[in-house]
């Protein structure tokens, strides 16, 4: 199978053009993509390159403040044409640069959610030094969870790190106040316990019990989960916590002629260090539990993130990732039972009604 | 008013002689204490310095896995005799090295907390290279908080900006997925409301709106407000990927013969740079909501850092830190309301006296 991937470019802060070289740069390496933007651009780039095509979607709602309402009113839109292209099955995999709400709305409804599967959910292969990226789950596809939700996101971002990352038997962590077992709110204790019921003997996941803010960074486990809140609220700190850490650094290597000297002796060292915490290099946020897998780059990332995304979502794509978190999901007993039919659950109805009309809602 | 502050110095990683120093530091800048812990060792230390005085109380809780049950247990424990003397009227603070859980519970038992106080909530004053130290409230006093628990933790936490850090008019920010008023959970967006509300007008304390975590250590409040949990793991994830980033500089330094000569030509910048983010400067965590202030400072710190929290909690307590938030929640209409008395309130008799029941739960 030769993999393509539907890639909307309208969103980088570089421009569609930037997003086209990444293109390139993913077909020199045998994937195939679909961009999504103005055409006339586009083709500029791509000219006849093998591999790359180019639909004209100059439409773009990357930016708009209400995304799930911007979908519904430009069904021309870049992303929705993704998302309906890969709906209809014309390409596995969507990358949709820099627009994180419109790519999950329009993915809840043109790609839709997975069989058995509650809530999409974002998973951040967070860039570490020496080490493979550790992939924090949810950032921030929800801003609230129940405990089977965060049990799927285990799953899921467990599948990514197989897949996307390499990692033979990922180990997944929950995001906690301590490391013992009853830290937490009553949440995160409940998600414990039926992480550590539904992950023990398994030979693919293995569950190594809370982990704390002091060791996601340090590689305590390859998965960290919590829910969108909380994990969106972590990787912006981490963010801010690394850039204020690095200019302070910078700061002082500019604060005498003797520092100076240093500092311009240490920057190739440095600047290797810098490239092993690249964002760029794990290829974006990826949206999990929808029937194809989405990758979001960061709308600041230059042609090699994109090319990274594009290439990963590829990756995914051919490691089965939506097949891995179904068939996991499903050995363990975790997948969301479907709404009973009408006819046989003549006393409730509303409930499942309720239930029926909530599993197509955008969540965000 | 001379302040005297009781000291527990049983849980120093470096041992009761440390903190000893650390009073000694102190009381050369006016401050006096009351060291608990082994007589023997402190007296050593000590000798006849003027300021300082010692308890033998060596029992201690400090490493004790139920706090709660700890204090209650052991009433000859060195925190317990600390707290009770503060409760008391003996000494205006109180400063417990290395053990947050039992200075709670402790504090909750027998310092007691202030009128019209929900929950204490721990502030920690995070040290951020060229500001003044940005305040987290709460880091883990409670697990979960109610809206207008986090009311109270802004007010509470700007006091202590004011007194402690001296900053005349603190900026308060709520932690948020995003900067919009409409981003966060539905806990999160009612207590933006509430703040806007109570904080419109205020001469002394300013709302500057949600906060991203990307923003926390560039200055962009100087109190942030959150619940006890995310607080928590945000203050580990801060340490964890600031030890991280410092790590990765460090090994750059040493992986080629230029390289280490660049740090050691470094080395001096550097070291201002990381004395500015040492976290004994601000002096620890500020145990704040009960009738004294309290401070407890990490095991690990050295004595700089406990003299710190001893001459800062003397500060706390000159500035009027509780009646300060006291005086701000009362004018706010942010107190809470006295259970009513059970003559007048016959036929909910239950649920007042759950509420009265409640008040003196530990909630460690």
């Amino acid at each position: 199978m030769t993999v393509t991937v539907a890639v909307d470019t309208t969103g980088a802060d570089l421009g569609p053009a930037e997003v086209a070289e990444g293109a390139l740069i993913a077909a020199r390496q045998g994937v195939a993509s679909r961009l999504y933007g103005p055409a006339a651009i586009l083709s500029e780039v791509v000219g006849d390159a093998a591999g790359v095509t180019v639909v004209d979607a100059p439409v773009s709602i990357a930016k708009e403040p209400d995304p799930a309402a911007a979908v519904r009113a430009h069904p021309d839109a870049s992303i929705v044409q993704v998302a309906r292209a890969v709906g209809a099955g014309e390409a596995h995999a969507f990358v949709v640069a820099g627009a994180t709400g419109p790519a999950l709305a329009a993915g809840l409804l043109h790609v839709r959610r997975a069989k058995g599967i509650h809530r999409p959910a974002l998973a951040l292969p967070l860039p570490v030094p020496g080490r493979t990226p550790v992939t924090l789950v949810d950032v921030g596809a929800n801003v609230e969870s129940r405990p089977e939700h965060l049990v799927q996101f285990a799953f899921m971002g467990a599948a990514l790190a197989r897949t996307v990352l390499g990692i033979e038997r990922p180990r997944v962590g929950l995001l906690s106040n301590g490391e013992e077992p009853t830290k937490g709110t009553p949440d995160v204790v409940e998600v414990h316990g039926l992480l550590r019921e539904r992950l023990a003997d398994n030979d693919r996941v293995a569950f190594v019990g809370n982990i704390e803010g002091t060791t996601v960074t340090t590689g305590a486990a390859d998965v960290v989960v919590t829910d969108g809140f909380t994990g969106n609220v972590a990787l912006k700190l981490i963010e801010g916590v690394s850039q204020t850490v690095i200019g302070g650094v910078r700061s002082a290597a500019t604060s005498s002629p003797m520092a100076m000297l240093g500092g311009l002796l240490l920057r190739p060292a440095l600047a290797r260090f810098k490239s092993e915490i690249d964002p760029e290099g794990p290829g974006g946020a990826y949206l999990l539990g929808l029937r194809s897998l989405g990758v979001v780059p960061h709308g600041r990332f230059s042609r090699n993130g994109f090319a990274e995304a594009i290439v990963r979502a590829a990756r995914g794509v051919e490691g089965g990732v939506t097949g891995l978190v179904h068939d996991d999901l499903q050995a363990a007993g975790a997948l969301r039972r479907p709404p009973a039919p009408v006819a046989a659950t003549a006393p409730s109805t509303g409930a499942a009604s309720a239930t029926a009309a909530s599993s197509v809602e955008p969540i965000i």
